[in-house]
Protein backbone atom coordinates (compact mmCIF):
# COMPACT_ATOMS: atom_id res chain seq x y z
CA UNK A 1 0.00 0.00 0.00
CA UNK A 2 0.80 3.78 -0.78
CA UNK A 3 1.45 6.14 1.55
CA UNK A 4 0.87 10.05 0.57
CA UNK A 5 1.83 13.07 2.55
CA UNK A 6 -1.51 15.34 3.31
CA UNK A 7 0.38 18.32 4.60
CA UNK A 8 3.83 19.03 6.13
CA UNK A 9 4.71 19.95 9.71
CA UNK A 10 6.69 22.44 10.49
CA UNK A 11 8.63 23.27 13.72
CA UNK A 12 11.36 24.74 15.12
CA UNK A 13 13.89 21.48 14.87
CA UNK A 14 16.07 21.44 11.95
CA UNK A 15 18.11 18.61 13.27
CA UNK A 16 17.14 15.68 15.34
CA UNK A 17 20.04 16.08 17.79
CA UNK A 18 18.76 18.13 20.51
CA UNK A 19 15.12 18.31 20.47
CA UNK A 20 12.77 16.59 22.93
CA UNK A 21 12.00 12.99 22.57
CA UNK A 22 8.17 13.03 23.09
CA UNK A 23 5.50 15.81 23.58
CA UNK A 24 5.38 15.92 27.17
CA UNK A 25 9.40 17.01 26.89
CA UNK A 26 8.14 19.80 24.25
CA UNK A 27 5.50 21.41 26.63
CA UNK A 28 5.13 25.10 25.15
CA UNK A 29 7.09 24.14 22.21
CA UNK A 30 4.62 25.54 19.09
CA UNK A 31 4.68 25.01 15.74
CA UNK A 32 2.40 24.51 12.71
CA UNK A 33 0.38 22.09 10.24
CA UNK A 34 0.15 22.58 7.02
CA UNK A 35 -2.64 20.52 5.60
CA UNK A 36 -2.38 20.76 2.02
CA UNK A 37 -5.23 22.33 -0.26
CA UNK A 38 -6.59 19.66 -1.39
CA UNK A 39 -7.87 18.01 2.00
CA UNK A 40 -8.56 21.08 4.10
CA UNK A 41 -12.28 20.40 3.69
CA UNK A 42 -11.82 17.78 5.84
CA UNK A 43 -10.49 20.15 8.34
CA UNK A 44 -14.14 21.44 9.46
CA UNK A 45 -14.92 20.54 12.83
CA UNK A 46 -11.65 20.02 14.27
CA UNK A 47 -11.47 22.85 15.89
CA UNK A 48 -13.67 22.00 18.74
CA UNK A 49 -10.81 19.56 19.71
CA UNK A 50 -8.15 20.63 22.31
CA UNK A 51 -6.09 17.76 21.19
CA UNK A 52 -4.57 15.89 18.50
CA UNK A 53 -3.38 12.80 16.96
CA UNK A 54 -0.39 13.49 14.18
CA UNK A 55 0.86 10.60 12.46
CA UNK A 56 3.45 10.95 10.17
CA UNK A 57 6.52 9.63 8.43
CA UNK A 58 9.90 9.76 10.40
CA UNK A 59 11.09 10.72 6.93
CA UNK A 60 15.24 11.24 8.27
CA UNK A 61 15.16 7.29 9.48
CA UNK A 62 16.59 4.81 7.58
CA UNK A 63 16.34 1.24 7.92
CA UNK A 64 15.47 -0.21 11.77
CA UNK A 65 17.54 -2.54 13.70
CA UNK A 66 14.98 -4.82 16.03
CA UNK A 67 16.81 -4.22 19.28
CA UNK A 68 17.72 -0.62 20.19
CA UNK A 69 19.32 1.85 23.52
CA UNK A 70 16.65 4.07 23.72
CA UNK A 71 17.21 7.22 24.31
CA UNK A 72 15.81 6.80 28.20
CA UNK A 73 17.98 3.70 28.81
CA UNK A 74 21.19 2.16 28.21
CA UNK A 75 20.17 -1.48 27.65
CA UNK A 76 18.72 -2.91 24.23
CA UNK A 77 15.33 -3.35 23.95
CA UNK A 78 12.69 -4.97 21.68
CA UNK A 79 12.26 -2.13 19.08
CA UNK A 80 8.27 -2.10 19.54
CA UNK A 81 8.68 -1.73 23.33
CA UNK A 82 10.33 1.96 22.45
CA UNK A 83 9.34 5.05 20.09
CA UNK A 84 12.80 4.93 18.47
CA UNK A 85 11.79 6.18 14.63
CA UNK A 86 13.69 3.54 12.60
CA UNK A 87 11.06 1.12 12.09
CA UNK A 88 9.90 -1.19 9.28
CA UNK A 89 7.08 1.28 9.00
CA UNK A 90 8.51 4.64 10.17
CA UNK A 91 5.12 6.49 10.90
CA UNK A 92 5.29 9.08 14.33
CA UNK A 93 3.12 9.36 16.51
CA UNK A 94 1.98 12.57 18.61
CA UNK A 95 -0.47 13.90 20.01
CA UNK A 96 -0.06 17.78 20.25
CA UNK A 97 -2.47 21.30 21.65
CA UNK A 98 -4.33 22.33 18.72
CA UNK A 99 -4.76 26.32 19.56
CA UNK A 100 -6.42 27.48 16.52
CA UNK A 101 -6.86 26.71 12.52
CA UNK A 102 -6.67 29.71 10.16
CA UNK A 103 -6.31 28.79 6.27
CA UNK A 104 -5.80 25.50 6.70
CA UNK A 105 -2.99 26.35 9.00
CA UNK A 106 -2.77 24.03 12.33
CA UNK A 107 -1.03 26.18 14.78
CA UNK A 108 -0.27 23.59 17.15
CA UNK A 109 1.93 23.28 20.81
CA UNK A 110 4.08 20.72 22.39
CA UNK A 111 5.23 19.42 19.50
CA UNK A 112 7.89 16.93 19.23
CA UNK A 113 8.14 16.52 15.63
CA UNK A 114 11.10 17.55 13.13
CA UNK A 115 10.75 20.10 10.59
CA UNK A 116 9.34 19.62 7.51
CA UNK A 117 8.01 16.23 8.31
CA UNK A 118 5.43 14.77 5.90
CA UNK A 119 1.80 14.83 7.79
CA UNK A 120 0.17 11.42 6.69
CA UNK A 121 -2.75 11.90 8.92
CA UNK A 122 -5.01 13.93 11.33
CA UNK A 123 -7.10 12.55 14.29
CA UNK A 124 -9.39 14.31 17.05
CA UNK A 125 -7.96 12.96 20.48
CA UNK A 126 -10.70 11.32 22.55
CA UNK A 127 -10.15 10.38 26.06
CA UNK A 128 -12.92 7.41 26.29
CA UNK A 129 -10.75 6.12 23.10
CA UNK A 130 -7.39 7.30 23.89
CA UNK A 131 -7.00 7.06 27.13
CA UNK A 132 -5.78 4.88 29.92
CA UNK A 133 -5.60 4.20 33.62
CA UNK A 134 -4.13 1.91 35.52
CA UNK A 135 -1.05 1.18 32.71
CA UNK A 136 1.91 -0.22 33.86
CA UNK A 137 5.13 0.62 31.00
CA UNK A 138 7.66 -1.98 31.63
CA UNK A 139 11.21 -0.61 31.53
CA UNK A 140 10.09 2.70 31.51
CA UNK A 141 9.14 2.80 34.56
CA UNK A 142 11.62 3.81 35.87
CA UNK A 143 12.29 6.90 33.55
CA UNK A 144 9.43 8.20 32.47
CA UNK A 145 8.84 10.78 34.76
CA UNK A 146 12.26 12.43 33.63
CA UNK A 147 11.10 12.26 29.78
CA UNK A 148 10.65 16.04 29.98
CA UNK A 149 14.38 16.69 30.51
CA UNK A 150 15.97 14.25 27.92
CA UNK A 151 16.78 15.08 24.56
CA UNK A 152 17.87 13.37 21.49
CA UNK A 153 21.07 12.54 20.36
CA UNK A 154 22.81 11.37 17.30
CA UNK A 155 21.71 7.58 17.44
CA UNK A 156 18.41 7.40 15.24
CA UNK A 157 19.38 9.70 12.57
CA UNK B 1 6.70 6.13 0.40
CA UNK B 2 5.94 2.13 0.65
CA UNK B 3 3.97 0.50 3.81
CA UNK B 4 4.10 -3.34 4.39
CA UNK B 5 2.36 -5.46 7.06
CA UNK B 6 4.46 -6.89 10.00
CA UNK B 7 1.61 -9.06 10.99
CA UNK B 8 -1.69 -9.65 10.91
CA UNK B 9 -4.25 -9.08 13.30
CA UNK B 10 -7.38 -11.59 14.33
CA UNK B 11 -10.66 -10.78 15.65
CA UNK B 12 -14.19 -12.03 16.09
CA UNK B 13 -15.00 -9.60 14.09
CA UNK B 14 -15.20 -10.71 10.62
CA UNK B 15 -17.92 -8.29 9.04
CA UNK B 16 -18.08 -3.95 9.42
CA UNK B 17 -21.33 -4.38 10.51
CA UNK B 18 -22.04 -4.82 14.03
CA UNK B 19 -18.72 -4.12 15.15
CA UNK B 20 -17.69 -1.77 18.03
CA UNK B 21 -16.48 1.77 17.19
CA UNK B 22 -13.79 1.96 19.53
CA UNK B 23 -11.93 0.65 21.99
CA UNK B 24 -14.14 1.86 24.78
CA UNK B 25 -16.99 -0.23 22.95
CA UNK B 26 -15.28 -3.24 22.83
CA UNK B 27 -14.08 -3.97 26.77
CA UNK B 28 -13.31 -7.09 27.47
CA UNK B 29 -13.00 -8.61 23.39
CA UNK B 30 -10.19 -10.74 23.26
CA UNK B 31 -8.29 -11.32 20.12
CA UNK B 32 -4.44 -12.08 19.20
CA UNK B 33 -2.08 -10.31 17.37
CA UNK B 34 0.26 -12.05 14.49
CA UNK B 35 3.60 -10.54 14.73
CA UNK B 36 5.46 -12.31 11.34
CA UNK B 37 9.09 -14.32 12.79
CA UNK B 38 11.11 -12.24 10.91
CA UNK B 39 10.13 -9.21 12.94
CA UNK B 40 9.64 -11.53 16.31
CA UNK B 41 12.95 -9.98 17.75
CA UNK B 42 11.25 -6.76 18.28
CA UNK B 43 9.25 -7.52 21.01
CA UNK B 44 11.34 -8.18 23.33
CA UNK B 45 10.30 -6.30 27.03
CA UNK B 46 7.25 -5.04 25.32
CA UNK B 47 5.19 -7.46 27.53
CA UNK B 48 5.87 -5.02 30.58
CA UNK B 49 3.58 -3.08 29.06
CA UNK B 50 -0.23 -3.61 29.60
CA UNK B 51 -1.02 -1.36 26.96
CA UNK B 52 0.07 -1.07 23.48
CA UNK B 53 -0.78 0.95 20.46
CA UNK B 54 -1.73 -0.63 17.11
CA UNK B 55 -1.20 1.00 14.13
CA UNK B 56 -3.08 -0.94 10.89
CA UNK B 57 -3.98 -0.71 7.48
CA UNK B 58 -8.06 0.14 7.27
CA UNK B 59 -7.37 -3.05 4.43
CA UNK B 60 -11.58 -3.05 3.73
CA UNK B 61 -11.83 0.63 3.25
CA UNK B 62 -11.12 2.38 -0.13
CA UNK B 63 -11.34 6.27 -1.08
CA UNK B 64 -12.29 8.93 1.35
CA UNK B 65 -14.79 11.76 1.78
CA UNK B 66 -13.19 14.80 3.29
CA UNK B 67 -16.77 15.62 4.66
CA UNK B 68 -18.58 12.05 6.51
CA UNK B 69 -21.62 11.38 8.72
CA UNK B 70 -19.73 10.04 11.76
CA UNK B 71 -21.53 6.55 13.57
CA UNK B 72 -22.12 8.84 16.70
CA UNK B 73 -23.87 11.42 15.12
CA UNK B 74 -26.19 12.88 12.26
CA UNK B 75 -24.31 15.96 10.82
CA UNK B 76 -21.38 15.98 8.30
CA UNK B 77 -18.84 16.44 9.95
CA UNK B 78 -14.67 17.20 8.39
CA UNK B 79 -12.93 13.62 8.13
CA UNK B 80 -9.97 15.00 10.63
CA UNK B 81 -12.50 15.63 13.17
CA UNK B 82 -13.83 11.46 12.96
CA UNK B 83 -12.56 8.45 13.02
CA UNK B 84 -14.03 7.26 10.20
CA UNK B 85 -11.62 4.10 8.08
CA UNK B 86 -12.15 5.72 4.89
CA UNK B 87 -9.10 8.16 4.61
CA UNK B 88 -6.25 9.68 2.20
CA UNK B 89 -4.07 7.17 4.44
CA UNK B 90 -6.20 4.57 5.74
CA UNK B 91 -4.06 4.09 8.68
CA UNK B 92 -6.12 2.75 11.89
CA UNK B 93 -5.22 3.70 15.62
CA UNK B 94 -6.33 1.29 18.42
CA UNK B 95 -5.07 1.38 22.18
CA UNK B 96 -5.52 -2.14 23.80
CA UNK B 97 -4.46 -4.15 26.32
CA UNK B 98 -2.16 -6.43 26.63
CA UNK B 99 -2.45 -9.85 28.37
CA UNK B 100 0.65 -11.65 26.82
CA UNK B 101 2.83 -12.74 24.23
CA UNK B 102 3.74 -16.16 23.52
CA UNK B 103 5.47 -17.44 20.25
CA UNK B 104 5.34 -13.90 18.79
CA UNK B 105 1.39 -13.90 19.38
CA UNK B 106 0.30 -11.01 21.38
CA UNK B 107 -2.98 -11.72 23.13
CA UNK B 108 -5.02 -8.60 23.61
CA UNK B 109 -8.44 -7.29 24.81
CA UNK B 110 -10.61 -4.26 24.26
CA UNK B 111 -10.36 -4.83 20.32
CA UNK B 112 -11.68 -2.85 18.00
CA UNK B 113 -10.20 -4.44 14.86
CA UNK B 114 -11.61 -6.40 11.95
CA UNK B 115 -10.38 -9.80 11.34
CA UNK B 116 -7.63 -10.14 9.06
CA UNK B 117 -6.24 -6.92 9.73
CA UNK B 118 -2.62 -6.13 8.25
CA UNK B 119 -0.88 -4.92 11.42
CA UNK B 120 1.38 -1.74 10.26
CA UNK B 121 3.39 -1.07 13.97
CA UNK B 122 3.01 -1.52 17.59
CA UNK B 123 4.50 1.00 20.32
CA UNK B 124 4.21 1.04 24.05
CA UNK B 125 1.30 3.09 25.62
CA UNK B 126 2.94 5.84 27.87
CA UNK B 127 0.82 8.21 30.06
CA UNK B 128 3.17 10.55 30.28
CA UNK B 129 3.34 10.88 25.94
CA UNK B 130 -0.24 9.65 24.95
CA UNK B 131 -2.63 10.79 27.96
CA UNK B 132 -4.12 14.09 27.82
CA UNK B 133 -6.41 15.94 30.45
CA UNK B 134 -8.04 18.61 30.17
CA UNK B 135 -9.73 17.79 26.78
CA UNK B 136 -12.16 19.46 24.67
CA UNK B 137 -13.62 17.03 22.20
CA UNK B 138 -16.08 19.10 19.73
CA UNK B 139 -18.85 17.48 18.06
CA UNK B 140 -18.25 14.69 20.25
CA UNK B 141 -18.34 16.15 23.48
CA UNK B 142 -22.23 15.44 23.84
CA UNK B 143 -22.13 12.06 22.39
CA UNK B 144 -18.70 10.21 23.25
CA UNK B 145 -19.76 8.89 26.90
CA UNK B 146 -22.26 6.66 24.98
CA UNK B 147 -19.79 5.62 22.34
CA UNK B 148 -19.33 1.83 24.02
CA UNK B 149 -23.07 1.36 23.26
CA UNK B 150 -22.63 2.59 19.50
CA UNK B 151 -21.89 -0.65 16.67
CA UNK B 152 -20.86 0.23 13.48
CA UNK B 153 -23.31 -0.25 9.97
CA UNK B 154 -22.59 -0.29 6.96
CA UNK B 155 -21.69 3.25 6.61
CA UNK B 156 -17.88 3.10 5.89
CA UNK B 157 -17.75 -0.27 4.27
Amino acid sequence: MNITPIGIIHSPFTEPKGMPIQPAGAVGVKGTVEVFSEFQAGLKDLDGFSHIILLYLFHRSEGFNLQVVPFMDNEPRGLFATRAPRRPNPIGLSVVQLDRIENGILHVQNLDILDETPLLDIKPYVPEFDGQIDVRTGWLEKVRKTVSKRRSDDRFK
